[in-house]
């Protein structure tokens, strides 16, 4: 039988969000998405106290968030897999980190199995990976997804996975095996310019609904690939002094600034460098897009199809399952009531 | 008679500091400080109310350091020059800005000459400097002050003149002519990522005594020759995480990071580019030297000498009420006594 069994709870905890979700196995053998319940409660949002009583409020947040979701209480307790920020020192326990080269099957990961906490079963608790100069908690199992979601992209043999976000990740993959990555802090250092300082007076905070297509975007990808970053930010000042442009438009320009920053290592590799693939939500992907294409990486730079990010991180998690099946004998019900 | 006769108030208006200052000519001729008087009354602490009001405050705010001044309440009340923030839309009263070419005698300024404020001489409101691209207010001041201050550098001729701080601004000059500039935005950078999100906690907030000889600097500016900023950015947190650097370490790395990065387009410019002249206070300028060597400008950028920048300022205001003398006739005593 597949360790795995026939349902199982994936949970995706990271710094500020905790998503977890029933899996369970189609008629046809698929796996299922068959109920979510996230919240914010994040690993940020873990009390300061001491190990154990951090370790409490761990499983207690996981137990009533799989007692939301559909049957949720089912006997006996289903198998969990929880990747992201739980493995951290900020997190439920800490893992060391796999290490480079990373083979994308997900046998390489670090991963522990933690005694079924009270009302649960088994965890499976799944680390990071780290280079010499760089680290990851989440992103490896939504690498090790991507994969198995799609098998036959070129990425994997000679190729860049991208995963934008607070910390965005550029992963340098062949032959299936993450070799090296890089974290661009694009998403922090927009929040931060636009939240405090000179630049929040010429960036408006909360984005516009049409604002994705602000010819402004443009004007800030151009803008990043002339000049050196630490310069160009101070053109979001200029453009609201000598032009008026308005908070609105500073925005977008920002925003085409730093994924413009963002794109000129790739810039560097020309146009016949190595494919790119950008996972995230579609709004996110058609900005880099946008940005690929005034930045003359059209050719290089596609989008993943929608939703490949979420169905893999199910994806992942079942296979870290195979790979890191539950130690055998029973399970011991918790002592404490579920 | 010297328009500026043979005493003025020299005040430098910024947006966090105003520093106000007796000038008067020493026996030989030339111009000597005869006492200052500075506080945190920047334009920044203006108060956000009606343009009269604002006006107001202003000419209070001045009044009060100017009678602070060691014989400040002097008559018939002395000419004031005023350069910095004050002349902005946030300040005393807004001027456009000169354009480049910008030629550093002072006779370009853009200056207005203020009514006599209630117990205070005539007022010189000094601009700011303008390209398609960039602004600056104050920093021209300085500039044309270093120029009379030190006749015979060869930056005037062809070279760069490097203005650090919180928007350092690196202008290029040839024959004595400000012909372009850019402004990196260091010091704000700086200021933001240490005080805020995830490096925050890599860094220590105040500087240790000797933080300017951390080895780290120099690891900071190595990466940033090597790695585009918002890549390198992450070895802040990845330094502490698998190498358990201090946060003294994560200031001094960061220090140079950002130093680093303003060098780049210097540096792409070779090892036999235009000269550069720092001009700071003395830490600061020895920060910039020792990036410098470590990125192989050593050869093209030196530090002005110690005081160079103090003394220029208030040459540069002496020049200025040359250009632009107080309008002819009697100065009417203000209505207010002082």
């Amino acid at each position: 039988m597949n360790p795995a069994g026939n349902a199982f709870v994936s949970v995706d905890w990271g710094t500020s969000r905790l998503r977890v979700r029933l899996v369970r196995r189609g008629p046809d053998g698929q796996w299922i998405e068959a109920g979510e319940s996230a919240t914010d409660e994040g690993v940020a949002a873990a009390p300061d106290a001491s190990p154990s009583a951090r370790r409490g409020w761990f499983a207690e947040t996981l137990r009533r968030r799989v007692a939301a979701l559909p049957d949720g209480a089912e006997a006996p307790p289903l198998p969990l897999v929880v990747s992201g920020m739980a493995g951290s020192n900020r997190g439920w326990q800490e893992l060391p980190y796999a290490s480079t080269p990373f083979p994308l099957d997900g046998g390489a990961m670090v991963c522990r199995h933690l005694p079924p906490p009270p009302g649960l079963g088994p965890v499976l608790l799944a680390s990071g990976v780290r280079t010499a100069t760089e680290i990851m908690r989440g992103e490896e199992t939504e690498m090790i997804g991507l994969v198995a979601a799609l098998p036959t992209d070129p990425s994997w043999q000679n190729g860049w996975l991208l995963l934008p976000g607070t910390h965005s990740k550029h992963c340098r993959i062949r032959d299936a095996v993450l070799e090296e990555f890089h974290t661009a802090m694009t998403g922090e250092v927009f929040q931060l310019l636009s939240s405090h300082g000179l630049l929040a007076h010429a960036v408006i905070r909360e984005p516009p609904n049409a604002g994705d297509d602000h010819p402004a975007f443009f004007e800030g990808v151009a803008a990043a690939i002339d000049t050196d970053l630490l310069f160009a930010l101070f053109q979001v000042r200029t453009r609201q002094v000598l032009r008026g442009a308005s908070p609105e438009s500073g925005r977008a320009f920002l925003s085409g600034l730093l994924i413009g920053a963002e794109l000129r290592p790739h810039i560097a590799e020309g146009p016949s460098g190595p494919p790119i693939l950008v996972a995230a939500d579609e709004a996110r992907a058609r900005l880099y897009c946008r940005a690929a294409a005034a930045a003359g990486l059209e050719k290089r730079l596609r989008p993943a199809p929608p939703g490949a990010l979420r169905r893999g991180l199910v994806l992942a998690h079942a296979r870290l399952l195979e790979h890191f099946p539950p130690p055998p004998g029973p399970h011991p019900a918790s002592a404490s009531p579920p």
